[in-house]
Order: structure tokens, then sequence, then C-alpha cells
């Protein structure tokens, strides 16, 4: 096992550790440790609320979750020699739940998925499921069950929703510009456009509550939901063992912080709150390319080689959407989210016929390894989008026959009383 | 070799075909062949413009093509019994190009992957791509080779790029009104919106110009370019050799009609014109679930297995991108055509730096075996995408290292003259 | 297509055709074709007993195949500029089934797995299973089912099982030196322990019978059954589409013959008389290594990169077999052939309980897409050998369950009268 | 995490555990631990030498190793309900090497591969390779890489080389008539045919030296090296994480025992001391079907089915043998065996042009997750096996090409001094 950079007891919050993360983004959090290029190491994570959601069979957890203290990270971590215009090569060694322990900290045994009601963050399909929604996930090795949905187990995915380099204060700068724009076009929207800057709830490594740095990143720090231009909560379920990831460098060390692990997590998250979330530790091994940023013109995203070790697949149903309200017979130009969104709410449909509920298929589909595709993106209006659901996760036939669907009462997930 | 229910003799345009097939989408087009639950049948098909576009080293022909003529399409094919509310089952046993011929008409050793002048139809990227452009590809058994793409070779998923069934009345009702609504909009955009009917260069099976008949389909008639309810011009690379298709009937015989082969397709088809296009022949076996679509609650789009002898790669370099306009730092709201469209624009500098042409980029991207996912659909205010380009389609080492990228000079696309 | 170089009228045996084939080796048999290091070509062949064997629900043809007309191979096909010590590079563009047609002879639609009567031939399995047998399968695409066994459908990985280049008078001294002495420690068995060359049958190419030529490779020339150091009948189902074998060169211009196509194999062919056999085409580039030979230092048998477009299974029941015979309980020291042996009776066994014949499960052993593995081959005294079998290719569940298997009457193959 | 039933102090020899295992199979040695069916438990492992071997430059070590004590094994667990007759049916959830340590014993972020000394156990290749040899390895994540052997890196197939249940009092004095009978036919041959039962470095868990039980077992307990009916030392790679496994049941409880755990392997771990070889832990999953043996005819070995997550490789240098003797010109009838020797041979003749010396191609192949398969096993009278070898774990490229392979000097394995 390699050495443990950032240590995390689950038994505390993040506010507790002995070295604590943080949960906005900005230049001015000092790296709580430094790595050399070559090196390999350990970083353990909390789960991305902090331990707010529990083993239970309510989602009044969910329903009352303050958004404002995620998603704790950890780290940032600098390199030795990373200057900006650098790419910092990332190794996904190993990732994993919290090893060695079972409690109640989300990833000591179990995950969760959940839907975030719609008046407190909402989720891909708010518009029909507009409460909080809740399924606990127990872990088998690299499979997972659901009491809250029976006659299913899958290989997970496993990685981390989040990971990615410290903004420079310029480009941060533009963040913030943008983003505020968007903001003010509805600022009353529910749920919002996008999440400004925001003084409660925040951490800042171990910049002293009340110091004029710690108030600097409050007032300034970029909320941790989005991706953007430095990697951020890309929620890309391939960033699994075995993956590089070339982050572009900013900052002078780099400043690499993370967390937001998935057990498993279908293309899209979704749900929203989250995959299957949980805590645990992920093993890395760090690079430089000096200059690489010029060099392969890699100055907008982060780019990455996936791992090989993802689960061995071969048949799936899938499920296509395009670009169309059906219910209102209205056209969206070449618009893939509304596409993908009839995709899942075509699968949502049909799994229903075999007794599963829609809350039920909606956490299925935030979760499971499944893959979105965007399959046509020219063919004027529609967008065409599709999701590919393999049948080997299903204990039952999932195929269309002639004998019709076996239908079969299969519970429901936790919701809120 | 299973019985030709639709033949095409290729040296000819689908107007002069012993049994013309048709390039509007209507009711009332007479099914050219019956075929029975069980039956296996091959089916021919011209390229999609008919035979426009030449194996040439000049785009003069894209930015020229008659975008009224497309898509020719070979059928209907009528299913005994098929009635509305069943699934047709559609079982893709068997495609390819045009066999034991080597010729002028794509499909006959041959393939193009063209980009339309952004005033006659444009691209995904046709703001950074105003002009028409144009690839040839040689066909080597299941791979692709192209003179204007040197250092390049991949395995093509053959697939067609659109089938359906035909719509009803009242279906077709329902299309024409909400894409009027969209184009209604913005009327005079270049490119357009939509495509309303259109009375130029109809084609509608033996119907005889002139019959009130035909001027019906001419007046009424759905464009081919979007997929819609019953299928329709998909662009799902997956639709390959083994895949099983469940089509929503909508009138007696259900009426599968289709075409727009191509030999290989990267995910989005972002090129619009096309993929690697060509003519050639499927073979199809068909069967029915009776009242599958309420069983199934199959209504909105059709539901498909893909084949499982796609080519099998193990490396990849993916590309991200977010729902941002970098350059005017702008964002977009969870707007996964903006990020699809980033993640696209993000490989194409990264290929420059090995000394490729954006143009030839652009036509890699639209044509070689990509993924494009849906990754990140929910964290507000950026959708992420992903593109996964495999690496090992080069000749050259494509990933990124410390001593930067193998430039050299690898020539250009054809361009217009 | 590429220009065909060796044509073949299936109507006709290949003794009849214009340019003939052979079933020797023996470098004398004159080239019916010259191509060029980097040619594309197309060669056709007949089924490997020149259409013997019937698609009929008798193994009569099977029980009385003149084995001395086998193999009726396709050329040879010299390559110019290649000597000896070259390596001769062939790329296996693409292969089939005789396209166009359906007819008597194998490959026109259909193909047949035999087993060969234990007097005439016999099979891996041949003291169980002495008789001769026979399963026909028709062709769906690229899948096949059999009336013969019913329940099963699956995706074939499509091969030459017979390639190679012809040997120098020195190599083909000392496969008859070899080949000889080890028939020569037990002449009389039954099966025969190898065929020493024998002039019944032969067939030279276009040397002309009575011949000095005609006679010397009727006296000297190797029989084709087996693999040696040029090549020959490897019968490795992975040398499918978009494979490259490295031949080694032993006569100036290579002179490269083959056929034996096979729909699918399961590894090891067990069931002798064959896989699934058709005739068919295959499409070919060729290229040379100078002196490659000893370059890369492949002198005792081909090398090949296995083509990326197999099926893709992602679940099978796995039977392991040791040296042991269990019925006697003696030890066969790190025989892996025994231990082969005793996977096969393992699974055909395990069929038995869902109401499979022995001889049903022995031809769904040797033609399915199974893989036969080397497991363990030091663990004294015991090889251990292990055998995938797809689940997916039954239509029923065949995996082991508290219900026991779902036992029924699945018929039974053709077998003598 | 599972609860430990077998717990390891990976500082201390097996035989001072505080619940030592054993290393003979015996139905007397009493079960350590009991569970039920539905249990998931986790086993605790040692290196199968018991720490006899060091992460050290020298193979000193393994040519002086004390095969009597081998292997020591973790168990016997008993399944409550289990009779003889009955599946016992395990699910291999997770394994890995010793978590969160590193450390003196294999398994503590390293690990080794060995080849015997010809006179104290050999290998498959020891006629080649008479003298003791070790390559360590080093594990970062699932993946490998050994200082003994740079330019190589790989994802392991982590999996048990050895599990198995007890063999009744019937079974065992099979075996050791068999083997017996075996040894007899050449008693002084080295190495040996096989190990008969020994009395030297006997444990037998918590029987006590001297007893009469501890003598029994002592006396007539079965040497672990072989596979037998019960399972015991497969080595088949494919045992990994996700596989389920039908083990026949033969003693009351079943008494399932095992380790030998393995971070990867090429099939038939050519090497036999040995893949690369780790102490570590194991979690299952354990559940019955009664009455199993004879509902799915499984009698004479275990069935399983490997789990879906091994590495994704795509392309394969193979490697081709036939059962010929190419020094001697001696032919040998249908022997596996030979064949597969001949394609290791082939492989490490190609390897040794790159610069790599056999001793460390040797090593490569007993340890990469490379495959191993019956290719024909009825083409008398030659036998054909061949040897895929995945490029991607080169850092170089190791495919034939004009230009002659890329020669370095690539280092050596540690030998004996």
């Amino acid at each position: 096992m390699p050495d443990v950079v950032f240590k995390v007891d689950q038994s505390k919050s993040m506010w507790h550790q002995e070295a604590p993360g943080h949960n906005r983004w900005h230049p001015d959090i000092p790296a709580v440790a430094q790595v050399r290029p070559g090196d390999e190491f350990r970083v353990e994570c909390r789960e991305w609320t902090d331990g707010q959601i529990k083993n239970s069979d309510s989602a009044n957890d969910v329903r009352d979750v303050v958004l404002d203290r995620c998603h704790v990270l950890s780290g940032p971590i600098a390199v030795e020699g990373a200057e900006p215009g650098d790419l910092l090569v990332v190794d996904i060694l190993d990732l994993g739940a919290v090893p060695q322990e079972v409690g109640p900290a989300a990833g000591q045994g179990w995950g969760y998925t959940g839907v975030f009601a719609k008046d407190n963050g909402g989720g891909f399909l708010t518009d029909s499921f507009p409460n909080a929604l809740k399924a606990i996930w127990d872990f088998h090795g690299q499979q997972a069950t659901s009491r809250h949905l029976p006659g299913i187990r899958y290989t997970g995915i496993t990685h981390p929703g989040l990971f990615g380099t410290a903004p420079s204060a310029e480009l941060l700068a533009r963040w913030n510009e943008r983003e505020r724009a968007l903001i003010s076009t509805n600022p009353d929207r529910v749920p919002p456009l996008a999440l400004p800057p925001n003084t409660n709830e925040v951490l800042a490594g171990r910049l002293r509550q009340g110091s004029s740095e710690f108030d600097r990143v409050a007032n300034e720090g970029a909320r941790t939901v989005p991706a953007r231009e430095q990697g951020g909560n890309h929620d890309i379920k391939n960033f699994t063992r075995g993956s590089r990831v070339f982050y572009p460098v900013f900052v002078p060390g780099g400043n690499l912080s993370g967390g937001d692990l998935h057990f498993s997590q279908g293309d899209g998250e979704i749900t929203f709150c989250g995959a299957i979330e949980m805590g645990g530790y992920i093993d890395f091994a760090v690079d430089l390319v000096k200059g690489g940023m010029e060099k392969y013109g890699i100055t907008r995203n982060p780019v990455f080689m996936p791992g090989n070790v993802e689960p061995r697949y071969s048949e799936f149903m899938s499920f296509i959407g395009v670009s169309v309200d059906h219910e209102s017979n209205t056209n969206y130009y070449m618009d893939a989210t509304v596409a993908y969104r009839n995709a899942c709410l075509n699968a949502i449909d049909y799994l229903k016929q075999f007794g599963y509920t829609g809350e039920q298929a909606y956490l299925l589909l935030g979760s499971a390894p499944l893959e979105g595709r965007i399959s046509g993106i020219v063919d004027i209006p529609n967008a065409c989008c599709s999701l590919y659901l393999p049948t080997e996760i299903f204990d039952f036939d999932v195929r269309p026959g002639a004998e019709g669907p076996a239908k079969a009462d299969r519970g429901q997930v936790a919701t809120t009383s």
C-alpha cells in the first residue's frame, strides 16, 4: 500500500480531521501535502456530503441535505515542479470503499443513490420525480445489491466523481463572471441555474475561519458542483482503475484535490445525489509533461485514457430518445439533453412493465453501469441519444418477447415521510 | 443468401430501378414487397444521396449536393399480420458494401465522409468549418483507409443509418405541426432549423408523378433527415450485425423502409454528410410482438439490442467537453450538445498537434469507431460529455508523453475549388 | 471486392475447376497465380472434402468419406520476391461462405459438423463415440442454427482451418521421415497414428496425371491433415477477419495454399470432421519481411496476430479436466491431451442433464465458439485444462441452480443407417 | 468488509498462527470455522511456500526451497448443511494482496515469479532452463512491474491458485493408489513423476503432532500440488473476482480450504514456482445446491463461471506450437503438452530478438496475463496449441515489421550464486 498523504477518520466530519480538506475551489487554499513526480500515494476520502446521508429506509436525510457543505474534498496535494502550462499526469492505480471496516459512514460496506427534492437541487428528471428518493446498496466485493431494488446485482465501475487541479485567480474570476451571468438570466429559478460563491459552511483546509485568507476563499471560492477547465466534478464513470488523466496546471504545484468516490454510476449520473456514493481511498501515481498544455493543445479541459478493467457485458437493452417533448409535441433543435432525458424516460417506462416503480427505475439508471451515448447530433431538428442497459444485471429475463414482461411486485425505494 | 425483396442496380438512380424506393415518410406510399414473420430476406440499398458524391479529390459535389433528393430509401416492405400497436422485431443478420463489384457508386469498394457547406446543410462544427469537405475511404474487408487521412486504419462498425416503419396519418400530422412550429421561430436561419415537406425531387415508390396520391405524399410527406417516433435516421453506430430492433407499428403491415448504410461512423456522425457512406445490402429477419407497444411501454421510440461483433479496442484517448463557450466565456445550462461539441473541438485541437489539419480531424471524428458519451448531466450548470478515440487506429503513437507529439505533414482532405 | 486469383465453381469438383488446386504438400506443385507485396486478392475455396458431405439427415456420407481426397486446397499462389528465409505477411481482410448463392455445396447457405467413424479417421472422443455423426447448420448472417441442435444459436468466429506455404524438398523429407517413424511404432492402429504419402486421389494442380512430376508429388507429397512448420491445418479459430499471419518462406515465391473454411469452430475442433465446414471465399493482402525468419527467430512455426472482431461473450460455463482416467483410476503424467478430453467429457455429461444427447453435445463442442485453455501444466502429476462455453448461445438457462436443470427432449443429430 | 473466518498474521509462519492451516489433503483435518449458506466471509492467506522466498536479487531461496512445506492452506471451513453429493457454490467476491501493509512477506506490496531447479521440482521448460530463477514484482494497484523485467507493465488477473473441498477417505485412497502406480513406473525420475504422502513438515491444523490423528494425516494425506476431483491446485487464471465455482462435496460440511494467491498468471503457470505469488485475502460467499452432483452430472471435477472483470486487451502476438521435437525431428502423437511447450519456446525465441534473455522471457510467460489455447487436437499426428501474448504490456513495439526488432540490453532475472 502506498503512503497515505491525506488521512480520513471516517468517524469524524471533514471539519474535524487532523488535516481538513476543503469544499470550494480557490488558488489560495494551501496544499496539505507535497509529492514528487514518480511518487505513488494514497488519498482517503469522505463521502461527498460529509456523512449527511444514512443507511436507513427514509429519504428525509436526502430531502434535508445541506448542499452548501458539498463536496468535501481531500487535498490540495502539491506536485513538486508543477508549473502553469504543464500537464499533470495522474494514474489511478486503485480505489475502493473504506477498507476493513463496517460502519455508519457511506463507504463502510454500503453506499447510496439519492435524488434531491426539486426545491433543494432536483435531478435530471425532477419534473417527473420532484421528491427526495434514496436506495441503499450493499457491497459484495466488486458487486452491489440493494434491498430497495430487488432482482438486480451488478459489478461496479468504481471511480472518483471529482478530481481537479486548483484554478488560477484569473481562471476563477472567469468562472464567477460567466456563472453569475447565467444565474442573472433567471435568478429565481427552482432548481437554480447555477450556484454562486456562498459563505455558508465553507471549509478551506487549514485556513482559520475569520482570517482574511479564509474570507477571500469564502467570498470568491467556486462551488464544486460543475466540471470546469481544471477538471472538477466530471462524473465520468470511466475514470476507473488503470486510468491516466492529464490535468492542465494553472497554479504552481498544480494542487490536486478531489473525492466524491462512486462505487458505480450510470452515464449522466441522472440521480444527482448521486451514483452509488461512498467514502474510501484512491491510490495515485503522478508525473508531469512540462509545457504539455501547449505541446498537446490541451487547454480547455483535461484529457484522459480510461482503464482496461471495466466489467465486460455483452448484451444490452438500448433505449433511444430524440429531442422532442412528446407530451406537448414540441421540437427542441438538436438538443442532446432533451434527447437523453427521453431515452431515460423510455427506459423507465419499459422497466415499469416488469413491476418496478418509476422511482426504482430512476435510481437504477443513475447507478448501474449503463452507457449513455450521443448517437446522432446533426439530423435536424432531432438530436438522438441512446442508453445501453446491460441485461445481465437482472436476475430475470428483461428482454421483450411474445409472452410479455415478467411482472412482479418489486418493492419500492426509500421515500420521505 | 436470403431472397432479395428489394433489388438495386447500382448503375442506375433510385428513380430508374425496376421497383423504385422513396424519399419521404408517408402512410400512403404503397409497399413494394410483403414478407411474413419468421422470414429472412435481403434489401439492397443505394447510397443515401443516390450517387451524387463521387470518388474524386474535389468536394464540389458535396458543396452542390441536392438535399431534396435525400435519403433514397429501399422499401416499404410490409409484414403480414402487423397491426398498429404491435412491435416489429427486426434482426440485422448481415450487411455490407456492394458485394463483388468495384465501380463508381459509393459502396463499390469505397465510401466517403463529407461535410456540407454551411449554406447547404452545414454540420455539427459548421461555425468552425463552413466549407464543404470530403474524404474518400477504400475498403479492405472490414477495415478502411483513406488517401485523405494517412496514418489511419480502422475496423468499421457497419450499420444502417436509417430504418423505420411508416407513420400513421395522425403521427405524420403531429410531425409536420411541431416541425413547422420550430421553423417559424427562426424561418431564415442558415442552416435551417428543420426541413418542411417539399415537393422538389419527391420519389414515392410506384406512385406516378401527377397522380393525386403522389401529390399528397409530396405535399405532406415528412423529410427523412431526423429520427422520430417510428425510427428513421437514428445514425446509431451500434445497429450492427446481430442487432435486434423493436419498431413500433403505426400502419397495417408496418411498412419497413430504410437505407443510408454506413461502413463506419463515430457517435454523433458530426460530419452530417456523413459517416462513411455507401450503398450495399442488408439482410433481415422479422417477427412480431402482438400488442407489444403497450405490453412493453414502447411508444415514443424504438428499442434495440446491439450486436456482439463490434471491433474490440482496449485503449482510448478520451476528450472532455463542458457546456461553456470558452471563447466568449458563456455558460450554457446543462447543454449536452454544447458539451459534446467542445469535446469534439478539443479532440481536433489535439490531433492538429500531430500534423493533421482541422479538416482532417473533423472528418476522422465523423467516421471512426469512436464513442461519444453523456458523462455528467446534472452538475449545474455544466453538462459534461466525453469522446473516446481508440489509439489503435493510428499507425503512430498518439498518446501524450514527455517528448511531445510526433508531428508530420499528413496531407489534407478534398476541398472545393 | 479484390481480384479473384483462384476461382471456384461450386457446382464442380476441385478436379474439374478451370485451374484446379491440390491436396498434397510438395514444392513441385506449380503456382497457379502470382501476386505482389501490397496486393489485395480473393481466393475461392471448396469445402475441404470437395463436396462429399450433403445437407441431409443421414451421416452415411460422413461414414463413407474418402479421406484420401482431403483437403482440397486453393493455390499455390506465388508472391513476387519471396525467398526462403523471408516471412510472408498475410492479412485476412475478409472471408465468408459462398456469397449470393443457395445450393447443394457446403457453404451455400449451410455447413456441417461431422464426426468420423472410428475405423475411418475417428475423432477426439472416438472411444466414447465410435460412429459417424453429423449436424447441419443454417447460416443467418454471422449466426448459425441447426435443426439437429435445437435451442442453440451463436455468432461464428469465421476462419480458414488451413493455410500454409509450400515446404522445401528438405523440409518435406524431414516430415516424411518423422511421420513414418511414428507410424512404425504401431502400424496397425485404428485410427492410424498418422497418414503417410498415398497415391490415391492425388490432385496436384495443373500437373498431368502420368507425368513424372505428378508421380513425384503423389509419392512424396505430404498429407494435409496436420499443422507443420510451414503452417498447414492449424484449425486455430482465431485466424479470423483482421488477423495478420507471418508464414515462414521455404521456397521461392512462398507458394501460399489453403482452404478448409470454417463458419465457426470450438477450440480443438474435437469433432475432426469438423468445425462448421463450408466452401466460400477469403480475401488477403500480402507483404514480405525480408530475412524475417532469422530477424525475429520465427523458424519452427508461423506467428500471428488475431483479429479484433470476434463475438463478445461475457458469461461462460467452464469445465475442468485433469490428466486422470477416472474410470480406470489411472494417472497420466502432465498430459494436456487427456486433461482436455476430460474437460470435454465433463461438459458433455453436464449438457446431457438438460436433455441433449451425448452426440449432440459432442457436435456442439466441436463447432461453437468455445475456448479450450491450458490452465495448469506443471502441477505434477496432473495437467489441468479448461473449456469455456458461452451461456448466451443457449435459449434457456444453462447455469446450475437450486431448481435443477431444465430438462427437455432436444432431438438428436444425424446418425448412420 | 466481511467477517474474517481465517486470520493470518503475515509476520508469522503458518505453523505459528493462532489457528494454523494445513498442507495436506485429508478428511480428518478438523474444520477451523463454520459458515452458513448465504454467508459472506474473508479468508486470509499466506504465500504458498510460507515465506521461504524473499524480495531479493538472488534465486538461492528458490533453489533451496523446502517443497514438503507447500502449499500452506487456509482452512478447512465447514459449511452448515453440506453433505456428500451436494455442490458447494463459492462466489469469489474479492481478493487481493495483503491490504495496508508493506513488508517482507510476499503479498506485502510485492510478489515473485520463480522457476525451480531441475533437481528440486523443475518447471515446464526444465530441460532448457535447469537452474533456479526468480523475478520480483512490485504492485501498483492492479498493475505490476518488475526490476528484473524492464519495459513491461500489466494488469493482473488476480486469482487463487488453489481451493478445494476435502476428499473422502475413499477418494483419498484412490488418489494414493493411482499416484503410487504412476511413480512406480519410473521411481528415480528427476524431477519425480508425482509426490507421494510424506511425513516431513506436515501441518494438519489444530491436530497435535504425535497424536494418532496427526500421524494418520501425515501418513495418508495427499500432497497439494496437483488438481484433483475436489478442486485443488487448478492454477486457472480465470478464477478471478466475480467467479462462481461449483465444488463437489465429499465430506459432511464440505471443508473448503485453499490459498496460493496469484497476483497474475499466464495460462499453464509454466514457471511452476510460480505465477506472481503472494499472500493476501479472499472474500467468499457460499451456498449449496443440494444433490447437485447428480442433478448436474458434476462428479469428476468442479465447474465454474469466470468473472467479468478481466483486463481487456485487444492486440496479441500469438505463437503456435505443434507436437514435434524439432531438434530430434520426432513426432509425438496428438500431444498437447509438447505442442504448448513448443509454443512457449517459440515465444521465448521471439522475445530474445528484442534483447530479453531466455530466462526473462520464461518468467514473463509464467506470470503475464497470456492465454494458452488448445487449438487443434485431432489433426493427426500433430496437436496444435497457441499462446496469446498481449502486445500492450510492452512499452515498445513488439510486433514484427520490415525494420527488424527493437533490440536493447534489457537486464536479467535473479539467478543463483
